[in-house]
């Protein structure tokens, strides 16, 4: 598959995981809007982001459909993709989330717009710690990335429809079981993306970027990613 | 197929759609109902709509499970169906929205009956923006709806079993990613039959069909579904 | 395939689903279990029935899966089944439904004992109305078991893994959709089964079993299975 | 397969179950995590656990994907794996569920230092009943078990992608209706292995381990594992 190729593929598939993802968080976070006060926050961020990982990935499929750095990473090291591709995997991925962040504000612009207090939107794009602590946020997203990567190398049907709606029942548990402490990002595109774009979308009243965590949830899931990799070499 | 298959099924496959869809609204809108006030409203009315569409569109799998005029169109615009069965597909869907409107009111008659206030029962049956701003609420519809379309036109197993319930997943993570702000129509049939209906339906103190919307939540549809269509073309 | 085969595969996935469903609905009402009191009632009873539906269904692929006199009768029409195995099958599910509904009180019988109100119970075995009025609870109970049946026989795919998951989509929709009204019984051994064992069993304070009612969630299910199988029939 | 192979899938993918379903508890159980108080815990369990077994049950695919004494029992006595290698899976799964069990608790480690009572986080780790009463729990816990080991030994496809997806859609449903008792062990290991991991974990303020009541969860679901297998070698 051409360079070209693999980039529109990756581009497009996480410009849909993005926008989803993104989209399902202000949809629980900003009022003025149907889905708000419903119950079932949590419920509705996870199972958003979830399929939202089998809709950006099985459009994504003709180039594997990674649309995440981290899965880019571990394919590489498993030798299914040759290293010289994996920087255009990432550029396709990171412009993807960044656009796909930048339709999940035009989808709810109204709704920014009417928001007296923004100060807590910057959740609807990217990742902070519940408690911060470097050392253990980056084991948080490292153990959760791990089960994610681990799943995809030892499932041979990982890139067919039934796979992807595998992939998203792990993700769905992931972020049951391990978004808790830090958002789970397990994806470094997903985080950099939607992160850089809040830096440069109008919202007025927006908090910061923090650029200081910005670097954990790119890391740590890179991390994961390698053990997991590691270790499946390894394996029987 | 001939026309009067597609009629029928379509027919058949969007009466599933709007009756399961305008019943999950329903079932959480409307006082003496079981299904009333035991939290995640949004939730049940996302998994109904979503599952719905499951439903629905293995039903009228026959004549391609389309349920839906956007899609129509973007299958149209891809050469999938020749344009003269174009208007097919759309009476049969716009009927079928409109009687399993007629059914879900049916199934739902003593709680019609016995509400002391039904000013707020037109959600149960089309779709209203929670910020009324015509342009953008048209931005939010098609994002939606480009979402949808492209994943179907990406997506060869979308006519099967397997394909039907992945588009649910799809439709769920749009409703719970985009659903907030107008309430995803996505879908100019699923709207307008419903509306129809809600004007001609005996529901006492009930609110106005608001016909000064009801051609956003067709256009929008339309929009997201032209640029989808054009947008496949050019992919790779 | 004998009648002792159908009717042992029968009973048992009818079994299956009654104590899977009954157990959903005791899971929320009653006191003294970690399940009560987390919120998101009515979407534990729908997925739990959902999935039973599922669990039960696929032990009984080997007659059909069939767990449903409605089910059965409809096949019957269609041509599916011969009619003089029609009672055979309506036995296993009668008796399974009745041994499900004992063995879930036996899973709660500490939880039951505890109680000290336990006027409600009647609603974790069978069906009651909202708001009860004769005809309209039969309209909406055969709205239901119509949408069932209709997909069953027009999904060849139906009797696989697959297939039986398929059916648990659309029974949750249904549940979310039209349960709210009258229960959604739209089986109709599911209900009598449990509503016998509730007369029977030693539940200190119990509510009577209200036979009066218990012919609609028979009749009814009944009813729409007729409407969608003779509909079928018609079908391109 | 060699016994070491036997022991390094099954102490994976227990692992991942464990972690998962742990994870899954914390998430709601612990303040100062973004999957506390958003509501629907119940279902954030249910979920959690039940997809955690798919993710399980697939890593340790190449070995049948058992993740579970009670179902290394019943294949065992169906003829399925020799009953030498039974040891081998049994201390693969206990040990694998020991470390998953750590695993969350690092995971979480932030969550339980900033934590002021610790005295109810036994219940992230290991079952305990709702209402003691050793017989009595020991039905629950069987009766729950028989439920997924007549869904396993009867369905052929159970190891396959789409049958440990099956497979969760069972444990789900078990979960929704037969957990809230005693929290549904339904796996020796499952029970067990965290409960060593807790009694070890430094975890300040702590509840007992309580050791007087591990065997319930043990014995509970090997009944229900051997009726289970008994009746499916009886069934035509």
């Amino acid at each position: 598959m051409s360079n070209i190729d693999i980039f529109v593929w990756e581009f497009l598939g996480t410009a849909i995981l993005c926008l989803l993802g993104s989209g399902s968080v202000a949809s629980v976070a900003l009022k003025n809007s149907f889905s708000h006060g419903g119950g079932g926050d949590w419920l509705i961020i996870v199972l958003g982001w979830g399929f939202g990982v089998f809709a950006g990935a099985s459009v994504a499929a003709p180039a594997g459909g990674h649309i995440n750095p981290a899965v880019t990473l571990a394919v590489a090291i498993s030798g299914g993709v040759p290293w010289m591709s994996v920087p255009v995997f990432w550029a396709g991925q990171l412009l993807g989330a960044f656009v796909g962040a930048w339709l999940a504000w035009a989808a709810f612009k109204l709704q920014f717009d009417k928001s007296e207090d923004n100060a807590g939107t910057r959740a609807i794009f990217c990742t902070s710690p519940a408690v911060p602590h470097t050392p253990w946020n980056l084991v948080t997203e490292a153990i959760a990335t791990f089960v994610l990567i681990i799943w995809v190398l030892t499932n041979p049907e990982a890139n067919s429809t039934l796979g992807f709606a595998a992939v998203a029942f792990v993700v769905i548990t992931i972020g049951f079981a391990l978004g808790g402490p830090t958002g789970y990002a397990i994806n470094p595109a997903r985080d950099l993306g939607p992160r850089i774009a809040y830096a440069l979308l109008p919202i007025k009243g927006k908090a910061g970027p923090d650029w200081g965590y910005s670097w954990v949830p790119v890391v740590g899931p890179l991390i994961g990613a390698t053990l997991a990799a590691g270790l499946a070499l390894g394996l029987p």
